[in-house]
């Protein structure tokens, strides 16, 4: 049996996540290859050994040039700061290698363009970390959709919102700059609502956007009574049109109080609808008018083994699905598109789809007006 | 004690509602005056009269002009298609009475101004029946965004969806023509959650929208095989930005399959957030920091006799309230307004500013824009 | 038309209730008689006459034994504190009065007894209020079990907790005394899950229970530093078997704090389930196993116009009944077992065999073991 | 760093389950020892070598007699149908190795004392596999109620309620059997509450209950057209009081239409109480009556780092956990009771406990009386 050798690059949360997966997967799913976790990179030698110790990785390295170059890697998993991805992955493409990145892509749909194009070029197979379309509960709804259970869809609306800037004196940091991080909730929390909605509706075509800085500076850190400014969006909403004809809103927030992974969305058709709480991970409600209408619901579906991919985790049902497992199922693809060249969803591709929805939402704001997606890049 | 001498117009779904609270109410309610149920008009002298003995009133006719002018009469009371409103209410306003109305309002802000004005140069009282701001769980949200409990409000969400016309072949009726209905889903339900916002957060200030109807034709009752077209929306979205800075999304559906009373609103501050659901009416859910952090979460209050009006209805907490019981908190209102001289919200004015986001919305979506509400009619 | 002339002892709580239930139903429900209010009694005449001001009664009285021998009253209605139920159903009985009394019928089944006997020999109508059994959404539940859709029942689990008595400083009161008010939650909340057991599956045959006093003591509220012993149970559990074999487990407390009014039960059957909690009165969650086992779950119906009595409180679904709502029908329910002369439920006979259980859990817990209902009085 | 040694008997349901944990365990949280996946034993040597490579285990055997003597073993780890428990926790013993074993310990509390005996003579570490109690939320439980935070406990209902047999022509299997698994439900499911409720309240020291066989007999599988007899209970009801006074209900049925993994319960206090349903395994209600009378409700903490053991799973709270990662906690407490001579809980002594309770409520149905815990074998 043949391994995928796995070079990390950078060991915070997601780092974290993918290692728990890396172990995880083989365990739970029949895999066509043995995964080995070859090197991690991390910003110094030191920092590199440690994590490569607590992560279970063979060798580390503080120079993540040297893990790219490195012939014994397979694939070059990216999980540093949003402003490196590009510049990793490029090195990662030219090297000859697969890359397995976290999201958002880019930090603009030109660069992500520019990072399809090399990949595709080169051959070599990609997959950005949109976690939440993993869960076998989203695959559900996917299904139900798709065979047309609820209709023909004319409405989607979708919120990612979380908490953790809500206090505001919560410290600035890299992701609060337009260099580092790009835009703010909208290419963090946003881009994965607006992947779910690409997902499960298909391509947006056109839409209008408006965005807020609701606390314009922060307390620094190290510097006591000093702050800086706040240059990316705290909240933004945008109503979208999809190809298909539906209307949709979306949201991102990451002041919104009391909300803890507030990724949320109904899908309504012309026969029934559909909802999504991802705090609530392993349910999803249905509502068709099937049936009496004087016995009709919502319903709860406790996602089990009759629903995708849940039975190697569990042969029984309503056991429950946590967040770390969603990275299980990534990973499973990942090696299987290696391994087994299987097709990878969401490559670069499609996570360039959802760059210019993220450069649309900003023109729209920028212009206050309707954008159409063609106006952004080439589709 | 003095009597309130009430005259109803139109004994339909709204017609009974409230004339279940016109009997009630002076059991639920200590009231200033005594109810007297002095007349129904309806389109037939027969119907009137059947009318009367089921709701309990003493006189009937079949001319709705002969109850207008009525001088035993105080309070005209308006629960007749919405394209009669603006006739109606001009006359009783003519002849002197207080207006009862539902709403909307009128059929275009320019028509809800004309009303606005003759009742304000009469010098009579008007109310609206935007029933669900009576509610006491909404109420206590109003209380608690006032006290500052939650922060200032920095995001609404609402939604009024419903879904009585999901089904493609529920017949044509008179609400879905421009002439005798105005708008679709916008006005029906879409000024049920304006008002709500209005009331909780004050006025919008600016929008963009976007609306559609999904179903353009539906089949006529009366002639099997033919079908009529559809002239205003199905289901509508909308950016708001509000006096105070806030952002919102407002949304309303008429095909939102499973839904049957679904206003729906979530507030966030910079230091908590509310949620609502109309069809949970007698719960508020509530978020705020304090408290150790890993003790917070979001706390269901269920309305009590520590709440607003509730008391009234029941000394124990968490019994419940129903639909019906928001109208006898509107007739209470309005019999406190009219014998007590008490200040009547929503009246007339309050309801024009709802026509005016109405016309903007149609306008925004024509011209494809953000339309200011200045460009509204006066303010 | 004739009138029911309706003659209301006791003014507090339950009286209320029971005056805004006479004044909405007509208007509610097409009835068979007009309901008369006809007179008040309370323990003073001023009382008596300001309540009936109030209440919207056209007489009143100090002496419940003017009220109950009044030739112009048709129904008594008893809404005393229980140790008075006994006394006052036997002379309105004796004066050859229909009923209407609180519940629990009496403070033991051999009073009840007798005063079934009574009313039968008398030939005059009887009705208990256990409006629970009234709601729409339970008359569903008894509906779908009727219908064999959730198969043959075989489990109940039920409780009625409040918090009323949760903090060990709420004063003493009447309720608190063996002499005037018999057992303690078990009579007053436990009452009403064992009458709504015995409506949705039947006779109990055989019971265990338990119980406890857990606050000993109370304060009084007019000896300060004074205190008093608690002499009836705050918290009593039962095992039940009945007649049809299936086995249940019910629950009462008035210290579960946090519970407003937690009645809620689940029954299973053979075929499906139901789960109902009375905070959230407009919902009934059904489980069968209807359709693909990848689509089953428990669907929330929400109570609407195609489920029994609630069409006419509104013409649209979901849109939520209320407390007072089940009263309303439990005076239509009343009025139309009068006037119309249908059979009424529950009866005192019905309200009797609850009794028998009563009687069967205390003796239960003095001797620590399983009680056969045979042994407590006649069927 | 040491290694600890498994040596696993068993790789159905369970056996897979332990196996992800042991894979996932060391890159979730900073372990002692490495974790080394030493041996599988099955039933056939061909199955064993394919659920080796399957699983990630070094070597294979079809004889649990040679895994437990092989002498590079260090941790005996028992996923085996109930009647082999005991057999091979013994061997295991008696070779001087650790035994991590599934629940229920044994078939009876005497062969669950003699286990217990054994095992603390031979002075080995045991842990017994009641993994809901290692669940983050549920260990908040624990702490708020150590805390006293709800005040003194005076209630607890529970439940573990699943339909895997609610199906009657679900066919027969080992599990229904007197010999091979004991009593039925009670022992499966049952187990676990009665742990939880240990875990939480303390020992139980009497008890009544109720059960029964619903499903009398079965098909079999092999043998179309046959069936045999259900020989235990299909659902089980008791009564139980606890060491500290506080009153109980606990349930179990494996008959529970819809219910997928009810292990659902509520802890009463007398300042609060909580509410846990491990459908919902991420989330944890609490009731207390701090703050504004008004104000007060039961709030919904989501699990996050702030509490017990979370933050090694995942940085941002509410991201969920899943069934899994209790395994993983699980394996964490195994390999850290051993190689860092940490207590184990619950271990063969603490699950002695559950039997007792087990044959106690045997013992109550047998003899239809209340039964002291004192009764069975010595505490």
């Amino acid at each position: 049996m043949k391994s995928v050798r796995i070079g990390l690059i950078g060991t915070g949360y997601m780092g974290k996540a993918h290692s728990i997966a890396f172990h995880a997967a083989p365990a739970v799913f029949p895999l066509s290859a043995r995964i080995e976790l070859a090197m991690v990179a991390e910003v110094t030698p030191e920092l590199a050994a440690e994590k490569a110790l607590e992560l279970g990785f063979q060798r580390s390295t503080g120079d993540w040039r040297v893990l790219v170059q490195d012939p014994d890697i397979d694939v070059v998993d990216i999980c540093s700061p949003n402003y490196l991805h590009k510049e990793m992955a490029l090195a990662a493409i030219a090297a000859g290698k697969h890359v397995y990145s976290e999201k958002p892509l880019a930090l603009s749909s030109a660069d992500a363009l520019e990072m399809v194009q090399a990949a595709e070029r080169a051959g070599v197979k990609t997959l950005v970390g949109f976690n939440y379309a993993k869960n076998p509960t989203v695959q559900l709804a996917r299904e139900i959709i798709a065979n047309g259970e609820i209709g023909e869809v004319v409405h989607f609306r979708g919120t990612h919102n979380e908490d953790y800037l809500a206090d505001p004196n919560t410290p600035h940091s890299w992701r609060l700059t337009r260099e580092l991080a790009g835009s703010g909730t909208l290419g963090d929390m946003g881009s994965h609502i607006i992947n779910m909605a690409q997902y499960l509706l298909g391509e947006i075509t056109e839409l209008v956007a408006d965005l807020q800085i609701v606390h314009q500076q922060r307390p620094l850190a190290q510097q006591p009574g000093q702050f800086a400014a706040v240059e990316n969006d705290d909240q933004v909403h945008l109503l979208a049109r999809f190809a298909n004809g539906a209307m949709g809103t979306l949201e991102s927030s990451r002041i919104a109080c009391g909300r803890k992974n507030g990724l949320w969305f109904e899908v309504t058709g012309t026969k029934g609808s559909l909802i999504f709480d991802q705090e609530r991970l392993s349910e999803l409600q249905l509502f068709t008018y099937q049936g009496a209408t004087n016995r009709q619901g919502f319903r709860t579906i406790l996602v089990g083994p009759e629903h995708p991919d849940y039975a190697h985790f569990c042969v029984a049902g309503g056991h429950g699905l946590g967040y770390n497992d969603m990275k299980v199922v990534e990973v499973r693809d990942l090696i299987e598109g290696i391994a087994a060249d299987r097709p990878m969803w969401p490559d670069f591709r499609a996570a360039y789809q959802v760059n210019r929805v993220l450069d649309a939402v900003e023109l729209s704001h920028a212009e206050q007006r309707w954008v159409k997606l063609a106006e952004i890049g080439g589709a």
